[in-house]
């Protein structure tokens, strides 16, 4: 894989195993710090590169602490508890030395067993048909991402007051990059936040907690490539200066890949 | 509240607020080890009992580390960090010195925003007409609860493959104890597992991570009291060991209390 993505170069870390260095992209730059996604994919890329890491991601939960500064951090890994099939982390991202966002993530060796996908497979019109999100319209990490809308971009409705926050849309990398649990996990944060889909004001908001249920399995992201994704995310309830969102998702071909949730502060 | 109720003498911890001792109830034992949601009630409930305490619950994870064995316990409570309206706390449940659940907490003071449920409340017929679960088939835990289902228990649908594994029901502590966010807690881990729903089998399973969004504010848990609640949950993916499912707990009169989402381990 080429590390001279923009996604590789955000998450160029030194040192380790226990301790990381690094510092923010300025290319995933959202209007007040890093775009969350990206913060998740950098907690889970240290651990993915543990020396003691076993099997593949099976959960992520991420936690936004404190806004996170323009300078350098740490990632601190500590591995809770291996056993023969699965492994608990926790991962601590800090600067001057207090934590800005820290993680608990399980790993697990996956085999095979029955299985079966109950959440329907959400029918998208071709790619071709759709309309690409302008980028100018975007803070800078969204220009990392090609974002592509059945029925006009929801974020822009304003005035126009929805019943509903469900959206579904095409994405991938761009430049297109070869999705890896890093990317997948990046992408489960791309969800425009909901409020903005039913509000015709941009308010403040920002995600408190997210958590990311990994289905895929590292041979069917290696089988994936740089094809397109599809996501669809859709709030369950707005109250009290919080609403929780649940998103999925799924390759051209109706795999899940992941399923993703969290809770997300606003000013309304 | 009476503090004579099971759910209150299986939280009754010496020590604190750093470090806190217990040991597993019996009346919350599960098949192995205790109720998933009595150990969430625990992390919560040393949290709601620490001084330093700021607001309330806003969202909680619980990761099931290790078997938790029938013996004495530890609970560490670290506050990660506070600001004027946001705490993150850490939570780690151990026996003899090792880590077997811990935890990540975010507690909040809410405030009145615009609000909206867009997840639809589910029409369950009058309780009167719906099929309690007998006692005598539920591990010890379930003893502690009523649910009652519309249309028969589906965990004893053996041999009668279905296709989704959404069910609802109507459930309240037993005897009944008035609602509070331990309680709330413990209620969005009662979800039969849906592996259950969907083979004819009853295979190993256990959480492995749980996650819980609180809606509620506390004034509508004291408003609510003893009243039914309604728990409506459903499996988004099976594959490869795991599954996660997703749930809601309900008001009767279709406040949204609860949000949580879980993967669990599976032998199938």
């Amino acid at each position: 894989m080429s590390k001279t993505h923009p996604f590789d170069q955000a998450l160029q870390f030194s040192g380790g195993p226990e301790q990381w260095q690094g510092k923010p992209s300025p290319a995933y730059a959202n209007t007040v710090g890093p775009f969350g996604g990206i913060t998740a994919a950098a907690l889970l890329t240290v651990l993915l590169d543990h020396p003691q890491r076993l099997g593949d991601p099976l959960s992520l939960t991420v936690n936004y602490v404190a806004p996170i500064a323009d300078e350098p951090f740490t990632i601190d890994t500590q591995l809770i508890r291996s056993n023969r099939s699965t492994q608990h982390w926790l991962v601590t991202l800090a600067q001057q030395g207090e934590a800005v966002a820290n993680g608990t993530a399980v790993f697990a060796k996956r085999r095979e067993t029955w299985r079966d996908t109950e959440r329907t497979f959400p029918q998208m019109p071709p790619v071709e048909t759709c309309e690409l999100v302008p980028s100018a319209f975007m803070p800078p990490w969204g220009k990392n991402y090609s974002i592509w809308f059945e029925d006009g971009v929801p974020i822009f409705n304003a005035g126009e007051k929805r019943h509903s926050s469900e959206t579904t849309h095409w994405m991938r990398d761009n430049p297109p990059r070869p999705l890896d649990f890093a990317s997948l996990a990046a992408m489960c944060d791309i969800f425009f936040p909901r409020i903005f889909v039913r509000q015709p004001e941009l308010v403040p908001v920002g995600t408190v907690s997210l958590t990311i249920y990994f289905h895929a399995l590292a041979a069917q992201l290696a089988a994936h490539g740089e094809q397109l994704l599809i996501g669809q995310a859709r709030a369950n309830r707005f109250g009290s200066g919080y609403y929780d969102q649940s998103g999925e998702v799924w390759s051209p071909t109706g795999e899940l890949f992941a399923t993703t949730h969290q809770i997300v502060y606003y000013k309304a």
